[in-house]
This record gives structure tokens, C-alpha cells and sequence, in this order.
């Protein structure tokens, strides 16, 4: 890990100490992504069989999970799985509710009401990775909020493994959100199926989930095609950034910056302190504790690009973090609630000794598919209303025109809409006439 | 107009019954916006005065508007106009405010507290386009929630008139809406300063508001770039779709017709009615209301691509339109209320007789920056929300981690993502420890 002091940096220095592994979207990565969207869309099915076999190394008979296979799954999963999967959705259910949008009614003037009313996006594709373990916990994350919402129909893409099958956990979460429809497709290839539909996989209005650089891709491609679909967000590599005070653990805030730092060689980790002993505490740590990991290798590379800061203040490593607008947002402090309202751009914070960020990818309640690569400044995280569309409704009586119409008239005039003007002129010498 | 019977077409026919006029992005367009957005890019506001003298026939002097030339706006403005433009801010003002997001606090489990704060998006960007004439209601549509939310700095470009001003009108709005910044600029010139900064123009986080087809591409190119800024939505030429039953007022459905129809020669409109009367009068009724406006031109060349289709019915009317998913949807029916739980997809709903589109563009209180295009079967208009990040928040004591920690290391084990795992059971272990 990189050590830096932020106060002995000059602006260009800062800005290098907040950069993120170069997300460009190459324009091999880019013509790439076409070929594949356009040979989905020109030979659909055919398409995905072939770009299955090469990519996932995997020769598929039916593209769609069979019901066999649905419960061939569930009676293969251990059941402290079962139940682990079941608790999780539940708690995710719970804030996901909870949170979810409200209808509005407002008489904002008399006769005049107005409302907004809420729909759930109809048809909903689902993108769950599976790069080097597949994850289960990402179909709960996407699925809860979708049955809350109300979509009618939602599909859900994983590759398979070579073995042809589905992974039986991310099935599983699958059913028990409620997920109608499971394809086994991954990459570039599962998002254009989805944007575009296929003899085999429907067309979806709106796209969600992380995925690789391929996926993201992808993503970006369809959602700017009038033709294609809205995705939640784009996404990169998972990220963390650490605020620790002196009198944090630093075996607890080793483990957090080495659970982001497994997920990828291109994850980032960044750690500020105002105390250069807590710096040098974790940094022994990371390295004592890396060692004994089955990931060791990724977490490592993903180390190499990451930064421990030395800050002047708590309140200096806020700023700063404010910048670089993390994914996740630690706070080993003494009393993490004092720094909560300075925090402006973040996916997901996470509070005090006891709350480590696993928590929050698995079974808090709250969402783990989070705004990264510093989308945190302007994104949200997924929740109920990604799957929904607000709709605002109005009702005049005709007092309520008689109170806004003038209104309505003066700035249509104002505008040189002379058709607006006289909707509503004509409607109130009508009202007149009956008077 | 066209006439068309629904149940008398196959699929296809169905289909070109319910297409938009072609918003295909060819690729002149998108490689002309491309040379905009890096000449802006490279040299800044020379390019934005090069670009601004040969689009707007407009030498800049000075690219944001002043002190002095927002006071003489104010002072030359019609007393009548700026109270119309106060009276619709606080209309707008209060429905916004009352369908803003709220704060959530949950306690998923015992000790474990989960909970969504809100913040704004920092800097933000609008636009407010001034095609035929310029758009004050749009300064207030996009102002008055950038206000609410709170944001901390809010720029607004609009093109300048041919003299070097902008409107006055726009300028009240933007003044009485808080905005703290106004440059002269339109088109793509001003979506790529906002997005990336000039020497003039800060870079924004995120980018609103409705434009030409250089806006709009020019919005999907910078949201694409990981450098770039966020956007609210895709946007294309404004469109409505009435329902009207046997007993509506034709010159009613002709005037709100009319006013989508003068927007722009790319504007559609549509009526469905289950009465071929109706159908007749309000063809009747149009080509009497058209040859009276001053946009006559304009608003017959959008009706040559309009639909006056006969439907079986008022819940085949709502099919129809759900399968559209019209930017606004007036229902001029006996009883509108009792077909909007099926509506699905729209932007904004009119019901009844007295309820012009109109007032929704100014100041019923609801947005008009709305999905079109089919945007809104995915999309919703401009609300508090999207000038907010929603960021959840988490915090466990000792009882929430021992409560919630063992299925967040089942599921991290299965996901093989040892450091997760640890991250609990380290911390699990030491709370034994301690006991």
C-alpha cells in the first residue's frame, strides 16, 4: 500500500491520491462490446449459444432455466444456506419497504389537485455476475426491490459454469424473491439479450446489476439507444475508503480494507487517518492478515493501488472523502454519528467498531449495488424506486381553472404559445357562458 | 390528421399506428456533437464564443450573464409576467416539496439500525432552451427543486439572443429560484461546458433540462463519459395522447391538441375514442383552432404525423396508451378516475375537462420536464429526487453483529469471499473475548 501525508501533496498530488484505476473505455473495449450487441440483435439465439461457448466455455441446450433445474437446486443447497438466503431477503425486504416511494396528494390550490401516483417498471432484467465465484447475494439485492415495486415480469441473467448449470444459491434467491424467468447468460451478450429480447429472452424496459468492464460496457451501449433499455446505474470496480481515529482496531480496520481489496485486482482501498500510528498499525495488519487469504493474490494487486493518508483532522479526512466520493464509507471512530452530516457524496456508510462493511453486502437491509468510480457524487444506490416510475396526475375543477388559468395565460403569452394560451382561454369563456 | 381504426390493423399496422417520428442518432449528428464536445473540451470559451457566433449569430462579450444585466432584466419586466412567474414557483414549489424523499431510520434486527439520509447533488447544470422562444417555466421547472434539495451551486445555460442578452423572463425565474449562475450559451456548446468546466463555466455533476436533437445527443455523449456528468433523463420532441369519450367538448380536445402540436414540426399528438363522432368533430374542430394560430405552420406540419385512432373501448384506450407511454395522457372522459389504475406508463395525466396540458407546463405545480419518446416506460420526470442521492446508513452494536453476523459469514462463505467472512468472525471473536 502506498503511505501519502494529503497535507504535504500539492493540488495535482491530491488529485493523483483520489485517482481511481483508469476506467477509459477503450476503444477496443468498446467496438468489441458492438460486435457483440449487434450480432445478438441480427441472429438472436444462434448468437447467444456461440458467444456462450467461447466466453463461458460452455455448450448450451436450453438457454432458459428449466423448472427441473429450479428444483434440482433447492433440494442440492444446504439448508444453513437456505436459511442464511432467507434471513438476508427478509432484512432486505424489511428497509427496502420501508424506504420505498410514497403516493403524494397536494391541493396546491382550490380546485387544483395534484398527485403523484407510482408504477412499477414493467419488465425487468437482472444481472447477477458470476466472475470467479457467483453471487447470490446480488439476486437478492436486485430482487427484493423489484417484487416490492410490483414488476410484472422479471428476468434474471448468470452464466453458467461449464457444467451447463446455474449456480443453486443464486437460483434459489432467485425463486424466493420471486424472479419469474432465468437465463444462462452472461457478459456483454446477457445485456444486449435483455435490451433487445431474443426468441428465448423477452425485452426488458429496464436493466440493473454490476458486472465487469464488458457488462458495463454494454450497459452504457444499450441505455443511449432509443431502442435499447434504461439501465440502474453504470458501474466499475468496488471500492472502500476507511476514516479511522486513534483509538480504532486496526485488525478490524485491516479486515475491511481487505474485504473490498478480494473482490478484484482492480478494487481500490483507501484508508485516512489523522493518526500516523493507527497508519502504520494497519499497514502491519493488512499484510499479517493477506497472507492467510484464499484470495491473496487479488487482494494484493488490488493493494499495490491503494493509499494509506495521513490527514490533519477527522474533519479534514470528511473533505476528503467528499471527494472521492466512495462506494462504501467506513468510519472507525470514536463517535461516528458526529461526522454523518458532513458526508455528502457516498454509496453506503457504515458506523462504529461493530458495523463492517460485509454486513452491508449481505444482510443489513440496505442495498449493495452502489454507485462506484465516484458516480456516488450524482447516483444513488438501487432501491425500490429504480423499479419504479413516478407519475404525476392533475385535476382542475372548474374553480381550480378559474384560479390558475390567468396564470397559465400570462406565461403561455409570454412564451408565444398561443395554442397553450387558448386551452385554457377557451375553457374559461365556455365556463362563462354556462355562468 | 390520420384516421385509424385499431381493432382493423394486424400487429404491424398496430405498431406503425403507435411510432414516433424517427429519433434515430444518425451519425452525422453524433460525430457533429462529438467535434462540439472536444473543441469545448480543448480550448474552452474560445471554442464556447466560436461555436456561440457561428450557432446563435451572437458575439459574446462577457459568457455569463452580470450583476447589472440580471438587475435591468428585473427591471424591465412586465409587473403582470412577474407575478405569473412567482405564483407558478410557489405552485411548483409546494407539490415539490411535498413529494420530496424523506429520511428513513429502521432497525432491521435488534442492534442493527439501517437508514437513508438524503443529499444534494452538489453543482448542478440546467438548461433552458430558447428555440422559437425562450423558456421561463422551464427555469422554474428545473430551479425551484434544485432549491429544495438543496444543492450548493446551480448554473443555467440558455442561448443568447442574437443583441448578446438573454431573456429577461428566464432571468427572473432563475433569480427568484436561487440559481447562482446564467451563461449565453445553447446546444451542445453549453451541455459540454457544463460537463467538463471552461475557464467561465463550472463543471457540473449532473445536467437537466429539455433540448433540441444536439441537446439531447450531446447529453447521452457526456453521461457516457466515466468524466463527464450525469443527466436526468434522455429527452426528445414533446408529445400528448388524449382519450376522450362520447360526451367530451371537441374544442377542447382540438385546443390541447393544438398546444402539443405548436411545439415543433417533430411534435405528436394522438386521440383515441371509442366515438367516430367525436373522431369527426375533433378533426372538424382542429381545422378550425390550426388556421387561427400563429404557429399555424408548425403545428400542422406535427399533425401530419398525428393519429385520430378509433378504439372499442375506454379500457382499450388505456392499453393503447400504456403501450405508447405518452409524455402527457388527458383523459377527457365522463369518469378519468376511474381509469387510472390502469394506467402504466406516462409522464404526467390530465383527467377531466377542465384540466388542460397547459396548466401542467406552467404552474399546476407539477414538473413538465418529462419522459417522452417511450422514455416513460422507464423514466419519470423531474422531481426533488433527481437533484438528491439517496445514502444509507448503518450501524450495529455488539447485540446487532452477534444478531446478524453468523448469516453474513454464511453467505460470504458461499460467495468464497474468505475477507468477508473474517471481517465478522474477527470481530465476533473478539466481542467472546471480552465477555
Amino acid at each position: 500500500m502506498n503511505r501519502l501525508d494529503w497535507n504535504a501533496l500539492d493540488t495535482q498530488g491530491q488529485r493523483a491520491a483520489l485517482s481511481r484505476p483508469a476506467q477509459s473505455r477503450a476503444e477496443s473495449l468498446r467496438s468489441g462490446v458492438e460486435q457483440i450487441v449487434a450480432r445478438v440483435r441480427a441472429d438472436g439465439d444462434v448468437a447467444l449459444r456461440e458467444l456462450t461457448a467461447t466466453f463461458d466455455r460452455c455448450a448450451l441446450h436450453a438457454i432458459e432455466v428449466s423448472e427441473k433445474e429450479w428444483r434440482e437446486a433447492e433440494l442440492r443447497l444446504a439448508p444453513e444456506l437456505k436459511a442464511a438466503i432467507e434471513e438476508a431477503a427478509s432484512r432486505i425486504d424489511a428497509f427496502h419497504r420501508a424506504a420505498a416511494p410514497q403516493p403524494v396528494t397536494l391541493d396546491t390550490a382550490r380546485g387544483v389537485r395534484v398527485e403523484r401516483m407510482l408504477r412499477p417498471v414493467h419488465r425487468v432484467g437482472l444481472y447477477v455476475p458470476a466472475g470467479s465465484a457467483p453471487l447470490p447475494s446480488t439476486a437478492l439485492m436486485l430482487g427484493v426491490p423489484a417484487r416490492i415495486a410490483g414488476c410484472a415480469e422479471v428476468v434474471l441473467c448468470s452464466p453458467a459454469r461449464p457444467d451447463g448449470r446455474c449456480d443453486d444459491a443464486v437460483l434459489y434467491a432467485a425463486r424466493i424473491t420471486g424472479v419469474h424467468r432465468v437465463f444462462k447468460l452472461g457478459g456483454a451478450q446477457a445485456i444486449a439479450a435483455m435490451a433487445y429480447g431474443t426468441e428465448s429472452v423477452p425485452k426488458c424496459d429496464k436493466l440493473f446489476g454490476p458486472g465487469n468492464s464488458w457488462v458495463t460496457e454494454a450497459k452504457l451501449q444499450v441505455s443511449s439507444d432509443p431502442e435499447g433499455a434504461a439501465i440502474d446505474m453504470p458501474a466499475g470496480p468496488s471500492e472502500v475508503l476507511v476514516i479511522a481515529d486513534e483509538n480504532a482496531n486496526p485488525a478490524f480496520v485491516a479486515a475491511d480494507l481487505l474485504s473490498q481489496a478480494e473482490h478484484g485486482p482492480d478494487s481500490q482501498v483507501i484508508l485516512l487517518s489523522p493518526s500516523s500510528s493507527m497508519l502504520d498499525a494497519v499497514e502491519a495488519e493488512v499484510s499479517a492478515q493477506c497472507a492467510a487469504l484464499p484470495r491473496a493474490g487479488i487482494a494484493e494487486k488490488a493493494l499495490s493501488q491503494s493509499r494509506l493518508i495521513a490527514v490533519a483532522s477527522l474533519a479534514q479526512a470528511v473533505d476528503v472523502s467528499n471527494r472521492y466520493a466512495p462506494e462504501h464509507l467506513i468510519l472507525q471512530v470514536d463517535e461516528p454519528r458526529s461526522l454523518l452530516d458532513a458526508i455528502q457524496s457516498a454509496g453506503s456508510v457504515f458506523l462504529g467498531a461493530w458495523t463492517p462493511e460485509s454486513v452491508g453486502d449481505y444482510c443489513s437491509g440496505s442495498n449493495h449495488v452502489l454507485p462506484t468510480y465516484g458516480y456516488a457524487r450524482s447516483y444513488s444506490g438501487v432501491s425500490v424506486a429504480s423499479f419504479q416510475k413516478q407519475i404525476t396526475v392533475q385535476e382542475l375543477s372548474p374553480e381550480g381553472l378559474r384560479t390558475i388559468g390567468p396564470c397559465t395565460a400570462t406565461l403561455a403569452a409570454a412564451e408565444q404559445l398561443e395554442a397553450h394560451r387558448r386551452a385554457v382561454t377557451l375553457r374559461l369563456a365556455a365556463l362563462e357562458d354556462a355562468a
